[in-house]
């Protein structure tokens, strides 16, 4: 006798269910908070069958991990068209979107290492995956940045500064988390400035970042954001100084 | 009978010498490569006595892990006479020698969330235990930059960007370890360049950061290394766009 209408997941479909549940939960609360009987109830079904698709909720907390780190890879995906500028702020948009969906989980994965789910002692591989995920991430972010700018063999400084401004943004982005106490879309045109600038201070003692420099302002109008920055930086330095 | 001239120690000096001799070997390799019978070696004891003193491993990083946070710590402490960047350009010196004494200690640190010892399961309190130094060594950075610069209730935004430039160092100061492709004292001119420029980006769109830009400039000699870095820069500006 069928009861309801509710019919019967495949396998793939059922665990994809699962960390789609597992996500959610564990975005808006710090993951050790969330307990497999949530998920669970959550998922609509028994404690022992989300044992069946996943051994435990380490599993799953990796499982749903290493969705978010695709998700959030995708976003960093910007057609190459229009001032380097512009791109990077639209990539920007998104990353906040997704900070903001995934706020306290996000907070505890950067902010504690390995975030790390209850249930006592964890071991050396848990580490070890959550920090190769945040690196795939950090990777995908660095290898998209240094694609836009049209480099293919970077040299070390100007790595050094990609990578740098990507840490940077993570930090501004668990600053912003903690208290929302700038707007986000100032943040996001920050961000981007933040860019232009450590490139321009690395490129005014180097002649290949002063060529990285070139190319990242080529393309920008003299009205957009980078030329309203040069123009309102030259005045408080001229009063500064 | 007593062979040999070695004098016995008492318990706190036997602990200080344990986790001096400590913090050399798992500054020079990563922690998880330490074994206790090196320790007991190169402390010249044997290694039950490093257990009567110490309950593991774990333990005698913890313990080495507090002393190199106290060490980081007091780098940062500068007197405060002459122009701002010069004092941070100081500090940023000690806290290069810093990670290149602890190098791979170090990283492994900074880049595994909390370094752990081999040995199975560790506990979410290890990892709780170096997340809190860690965090208790920003802080005491961060709390030394806004006395430098006088002001006793930072604005929001003023927070989030000594913070993220305490990032921007942190990764900086990794991606020089691994490699170590640009000269050090270099990147330590670059730190202070960068603490300007971020500073100056929040100032161009905001009345309490330009206050603040106009404190970090005030002192600056006109031929010091900010007087230069914004020539070189308005040079470079005008012939990019």
């Amino acid at each position: 006798m069928t009861v309801g209408v509710r019919r019967r997941m495949g396998v793939e479909e059922r665990r994809q269910q699962l960390i789609g549940v597992a996500l959610e939960l564990f975005s808006h609360r710090s993951p050790d908070e969330v307990s497999i009987d949530e998920i669970a109830s959550a998922a609509g079904i028994s404690r022992p069958l989300v044992y069946h698709y996943f051994p435990g909720k380490l599993s799953l907390y990796e499982a749903a991990l290493q969705r978010a780190a695709e998700d959030l890879a995708e976003r960093f995906v910007e057609p190459r068209e229009g001032p380097l500028g512009t791109r990077l702020h639209r990539v920007m948009g998104r990353f906040f979107d997704f900070v903001d969906e995934h706020g306290p989980g996000f907070s505890a994965l950067m902010r504690g290492g390995p975030a790390v789910p209850a249930g006592g002692a964890y071991s050396v591989e848990t580490a070890s995956t959550t920090n190769a995920l945040i690196d795939s991430v950090r990777q995908a972010a660095y290898e998209q940045i240094i694609e836009h700018l049209g480099i293919s063999e970077p040299p070390a400084r100007l790595e050094l500064v990609v990578r740098s401004w990507i840490s940077l943004a993570e930090a501004t982005a668990l600053i912003w988390l903690d208290g929302r106490r700038i707007p986000r879309a100032e943040l996001e045109v920050q961000l981007v400035h933040d860019f232009a600038a450590l490139i321009a201070v690395s490129a005014a003692y180097d002649a290949d970042m002063a060529g990285v420099l070139r190319r990242v302002l080529a393309d920008e109008p003299a009205d957009g954001p980078f030329g309203d920055l040069v123009g309102r930086l030259t005045t408080l330095v001229s009063q500064s100084c």
